[in-house]
């Protein structure tokens, strides 16, 4: 099944794609890659989920704030290529959580970008390589970031 | 224009390119993309910026300091390449921002180093995918720092 | 002399390779790249480093750490690879360090991995782009956490 058809099978709802924040390109295509910008959890009314995972925000709220991250990525790579079937696969995720000090569950939090990923392209092609990391802050203090890469079709 | 007649045109003030503060090679060109390793803020006459954004330097001053970080850059890519002129374009940077628990502008600080870029290569080929997020720490609490990959040209 | 020869004459003794701690692959080969997953510090008895450095953690535990991150690291792509002399050379590490935020010497501690990985594949083989910085949290607080990219043979 197609990446498009598990979408609408999956009733995903997704959020607005977001306006770069700066001075960069929200996807850059190099060979066969595509580089996906940081992106944080927009939800689907446009407004962001921020929060110190820790600190402010418990462990499930930060796994959904993780989800909300995936959800808005599959927005932007929509827009900037015209449909997800165009993807191979994932390639690469820095998952980053906006956390205190003393956390210690990041690969928790960043399973809920994971396991999106998962369900939209599968066990194989969904799953990448991995990091999961805590941030001392993200911008606008979102609870969490992620950056990826996806390999396209031939 | 080439980059090289940019930076002439410019005036640009290109420091010293630093030596590696550690076991690594500058930049590292595999296939046709130059990875750079991770600079910071050097000035001209070879002192490094230091500070924690948003507790001793305000934005304004980062801002700066992103940008003597893209000109530390450009040294490093015309000692190691011989000339701005074999890049094709700018992929991908990781703008890294030494910044207080509670900082949240990091992608206006790195714009400072990704206006540079534009200003080098132009809107196209000088905006890359980027992340801007903050770090707990940085080696010599230097401000900002920055990791780029490079497109060269065929 | 080969990867693995090496690693026999140096009497280097690899931890068990971890399994993944959540939604990913520990190693992803995208082309002739291998995509290196974070990986933390383990023991031979597979017990994990804790610390975070400048704080409950000095600079030279934590340069074992990140060593002891690089013989986690050969574990792993052995186990995945088959062969350390799969490999052709190191590309790109990004060193992450659990630091106090006033901590200034993550090259130093970064170093431990890097100097393995030239003990292994040698002076320039051994040697990538690299960045070493200080993050506010990993994951189990684990001391030290590196990703990499290495080139395989053609």
């Amino acid at each position: 099944m197609s990446a498009e058809a598990r979408v609408s099978e999956l009733k995903l709802e997704l959020p607005p794609a977001p306006k770069p924040g700066g001075i960069y390109h929200p996807v850059l295509i190099v060979g066969n890659l595509a580089i996906v910008s940081g992106h944080g959890p927009v939800r689907t009314d446009g407004s962001i989920i921020t929060g110190k995972v820790g600190e402010t925000m418990n462990e499930e709220d930060a796994y959904m704030a993780a989800r909300q991250v995936g959800l808005t990525m599959l927005a932007t790579l929509r827009r900037e290529l015209g449909s997800l079937d165009r993807i191979g696969r994932l390639v690469k995720t820095l998952g980053m959580v906006n956390a205190a000090p003393d956390f210690g569950n990041h690969p928790q939090v960043i399973n809920g970008f994971s396991n999106l990923m998962v369900e939209v392209w599968g066990e194989i092609k969904g799953k990448g390589a991995r990091s999961a990391v805590g941030m001392g802050s993200l911008p606008s203090n979102i609870a969490v970031e992620v950056e990826a890469i996806f390999e396209l079709n031939h």
